[in-house]
């Protein structure tokens, strides 16, 4: 498990949760995370939740840290779990940072009334996927949030990166922790 | 996913980590969670850890709040996974009631160096389960620790069903979350 | 598991069987089975029995009571030994309506050389998906056919709920039963 | 898929649910079904199902027409759905030699409140295993039962192959139908 | 698991990599094998293997010897590894032949700096597939290249055949390894 | 996937195809090939593959290389697969030595009608096992055999390590594999 930084900016509309993207785009081969910074529009047909197009909650943000997550296993609600981990993460280093009062509710993360985060996870035809977006602007979006800038992190790609190598680190030690065991009856 | 609260103290001596466990003893059927109140002293041979058989790391505690999770698939990567999320979980649940400064390092809670739980994950023939103990005392322990009397919660198995809600209701949503979307490309 | 009852007609015409078909069209989220009548013509590009499309066998009914499956994993053949279970159950509920001398033969009923049912399983990207059509009507099929009518049923969807609560039922109960059992050597 | 009829008579006593039953006993390899003769007597200590073990229904029948199936792969819940399918199998052989009225509840048959069936499915380290009984007699039964005998069934054996012949097919039918679908979106 | 010999030439696009194909074109039910002989020519929108599609490494002979493996479950590393294996086969069966001094490397075939060979694996919506090229042919080739006429081999057809019967026999005989074995601890 | 070389001789009694053996005496965690030299004398008790257990073929050599491969992860045929690779990596590893006329059958090495090796796959509660032994010396073996000693090898461990090299290196380029390419339809 790899993760790569991408300094340019790029914009998440949605068709960055496609298989591949960290090979085609950045040569990175096998579970993976790509970290880049954009804004967020995702337009209906692009949308992979049917819950949010069934509630027409269409998601904008003007600038975001965007995490896209491949594991090239096939189980779509272990790659949830796999989710909820990784959000429950960006909590724990937000938290090293000195922020408090953050809630995890499932797949998102609040302050109070405020949405910090969207994410969703899906399959391709060779992987699952996961995509998060960190607001790191509050402004003009659909509902009230908080971002990154109001925690005053303005080193938005290298806290993604503790992110990431937190997340890469963890992915490995659950395997190992797979490897140490006898069963039991 | 159900719990089940057992009020009558029961010493975990590394038994209990075994498939079946609610059902038999409860009454309990499918995935689950038992959560109980006693001391917790494995011996080498009931221990499944066989890091900790290597180091001779033996696992002793006087009052533990003990969770043994049990679910019904057989992928024992997932269930670490699942592991990793709990512990995140009781971290969340603590700092609910306002206990702060928790470290997560993947399956354990510290505060500083001194550390809260002991878990692990393991399969039976027919399930993969999870054991979790957090000390109640931190007295007479092999190593530096920490109790959940320290951050002066005395409704332990009130606290125990807080987190064992919690999972619950997360295993749900995540299943929920694996059958609403569609695919990508 | 759970189903719903569509009491306005909708006419089956193949493209009823895609993933999250209960979801996007009644809400219902998770394994289900969405019950309603209509005719059933499907055109060659909707087939999913190659079969079929190699026997050039169209398939045609006025008016039908239809069922679409969805459960969310991804074994083919495990839903298609479901699906055959499903023909098993709509055999013993019409016996339960004194409708005798009908066979099931793989997922085919018949009674005599008479045809009541189509049937088939297939995969989408997120899950495993069954239809099955009875015929309500005999007249106009390209193959000798009986329907519910001829065994005097014409609370055809009653009918349609008294099977999916037998097979909702029997879901559940399967699942139970993966968890009350020990391992053999 | 193969069968095999043992014609020497062999009491059940619940070791016989074992992996490689058919190959160590009769030279049969890969997915079988072993069929044989005898009296059926489950002490405790061998008994899988747990929720007979709590309700401490012991399972006695002087003589019984028997069926191990062996399964080489290891998704439990899909062999229960197995197991269903071949108690609806049992029942449709039945009526072919025109015995009616009788119920498949799950995998129990009953005519009236007799029961007829006792059935379990559980898994060994290498496969999934079902036991299938049918009383030939009913004297001497702890609960209230019909056998093959009350049927005028005196060929038990004969009977055991046409069932199995049946079950065979339909398993070789349904791999076949995994095979010949394209999937939907 | 089964094989077609197509005498009639067929030349290799790359469309021919897409389930069903032996079904859909020979009436060959289940795993398969289908061999043929044709030119070989992908076009970029066409390739599957993105490293290739990256590193712009076009494919294309004048004369191939082609295999398309089907294989109805979807874990794609498994067929990965069968398609290693298969390379091995079709080393040894040209061993047998009186040729010698090749190299395989992973899923390539060489005689010193020469390729012999073309291979992927893949996944589709319902099977996982292989499709391995042998030139014939070693002229106007983009990398030096050799092919079986360079070894004296005019029964290109019937080579192909030796290949599939063993590859076929191979594949049952690792079926039947797998159910004639006791676990360990 | 790592590889360790024990020095040390050690007997095969066939208590090393056990699960955790790499881990537990050498701390290699995770999927490894442990290689060693000694003896190979497997009792009854002792033996996996019934079909030599219901032959009375018992195992003896004198001086054997031994591999014991372990992968964690349940899919014995998978494992049987990579077995089969193995055998064929061992025959390609001593052609580079000069060493042809070996002939490959499935998971058995001959030179003419003397056998080279043994080798078996099963399954532990937490993983899949090869072992493979290649005879060192031909002498006082139940059935005519070959032996390493016989081809002049000498560096009988340093040849081990050239198999494990290449086993460690293909499994990874395999796992590579699976993630380079997209579906097809």
């Amino acid at each position: 498990m790899k993760y790569i930084i991408q300094h340019k900016p790029l914009n998440y509309d949605g068709s960055q949760l496609q298989s591949l993207f960290a090979y085609k785009n950045f040569g990175l081969m096998g579970d993976s995370i790509s970290i880049f910074r954009g804004s967020c529009r995702v337009e209906e047909q692009e949308m992979v939740d049917m819950e949010d197009v069934l509630a027409k909650d269409w998601i904008y943000s003007e600038d975001m840290l965007h995490f896209i997550v491949e594991h090239f296993d096939m189980d779509l609600e272990k790659t949830v779990i796999r989710q909820h981990l990784l959000i429950a993460t960006i909590k724990e280093e937000l938290e090293k940072l000195g922020v408090t009062n953050l809630i995890r509710s499932g797949d998102d993360l609040y302050r109070e009334d405020k949405k910090l985060s969207v994410s969703i996870s899906t399959l391709s035809p060779v992987s699952t996927l996961i995509h998060c977006g960190l607001n790191v602007l509050n402004v003009n979006t659909p509902i009230p949030t908080i971002g990154l800038a109001d925690f005053h992190i303005y080193d938005v790609l290298g806290f993604g990166e503790n992110v990431a190598r937190h997340y890469c680190d963890e992915v490995l030690s659950m395997r190992h922790a797979r490897c140490k065991v006898r069963g039991v009856l």
